[in-house]
């Protein structure tokens, strides 16, 4: 079903939804609080980028120009929708297409950031034959893998340009490879752990186009307390 | 000087240190609680022991033998004077040797687990020229660097076999690509912050011999509290 949710709490911004296929969720939101982003940030991109949130939420960190690239007719319609509403079509510009032509539309190294939240599980492409097709599109690397991602990333960053990206721990090594893979060298990491006492169950990963060797790893986002409500660093970020 | 310390708070046993040197301090208690060892764990390998903390640490933990190489006489004979005043010589048995002559002593393939806490620093040997000869080789990457540890690692090591170190965050990155480059596959991380609003300052890593991909990042040790005194997943580790 279709529906009209807050973009953050204390913002009147709102983003369209269909809670059938996913919802935007804490993944997004970390993700814009993590990039490094300057006043010399001009143009960002940010790779299956869903129904928006993260162009929209990156309004509130920066004038630069976003472009976000969705395969997904149905959901980029609903981000067209979202960004129409919020009058921020002069700041998010959304292309209906496969990624893997990115640069056919975009051009090579035209870009300062590049963002993505990416499909975080395997395929075997089982999940087509799903009726729930929209979902498992946006959820399995069916059209869109880590290599497709890096790959695509770094070509379209320029020299020294910054790549970030969440995905899940269990993927962090391959990441970390493919990443140097396309010659972008992992600067800074920070593990999300759902409470202090688990695993942890998101990383948060940059890289730098061409960068020196060293990594920072940041310190850790703990998602809820004891009495699961959200840590005050949390409920911060969806009231920015 | 010469000091004489208890080695956990509420055991009898007491560890020669030398304050001039250094002290075993959190890193070794927190590896030692870090690796895995189970029942089948009949012989472990702790390179670069120092005064030995590691391996005496280990025997609340383990009733496997435990042999402990380091390469500077006067750190070794600290180390075998707290073994034989512990009574834990039956156990522990430690080599004056340089730790790249471990096989040769003590063969190929002979290890269930294989521990190490090396120097942290890179060299650029200048620290030599210090008076602090004992110091700077026991910090620096003088005579032993990640490259070695790994090589005889997992020259050490059956087929699955462990290996467990702890290093600083900065060389994280060079010891996931060095631990793969001698056959040993990372399957178990933790990050230690000094507290929850800081960086990571230490890593712990743990791999198997010829082990499968897939690696695990678990609860994070967060050091002190916010009035600096020690959390208590931390009070508990010196209390065992």
């Amino acid at each position: 079903m279709e529906v009209r949710n807050r973009l953050l709490n204390f913002k009147d911004a709102y983003i369209y939804q269909n809670d059938d296929w996913f919802k935007f969720s804490l993944d997004s939101v970390l993700l814009t609080n993590f990039v490094t982003i300057n006043l010399r940030t001009k143009k960002i991109l940010d790779l299956a980028t869903g129904n928006a949130p993260i162009p929209m939420l990156l309004t509130y960190r920066t004038k630069a120009q976003i472009f976000g690239i969705e395969l997904q007719k149905e959901i980029y319609d609903l981000g067209q929708k979202s960004i129409i509403e919020n009058d921020m079509s002069n700041q998010i510009h959304l292309l209906n297409i496969d990624i893997k032509d990115t640069n056919k539309y975009l051009g090579f190294e035209q870009f300062d950031v590049v963002t993505c939240n990416p499909p975080y599980f395997k395929t075997n492409n089982k999940e087509l034959l799903n009726d729930d097709k929209i979902k498992a599109i946006a959820r399995h690397e069916i059209f869109l893998n880590i290599d497709n991602v890096c790959n695509i990333a770094s070509n379209s960053l320029k020299n020294k340009g910054i790549f970030a990206l969440v995905h899940r721990p269990e993927r962090f090594l391959e990441i970390l490879d493919t990443m140097r893979k396309y010659n972008i060298e992992p600067k800074k990491i920070q593990f999300v752990y759902p409470k202090i006492e688990k695993e942890a169950n998101m990383v948060l990963i940059e890289g730098i186009k061409n960068g020196n060797c060293g990594v920072k790893l940041l310190n850790p986002i703990i998602v809820y307390d004891e009495d699961n409500n959200y840590n005050s660093n949390i409920k911060k970020m969806f009231e920015e």
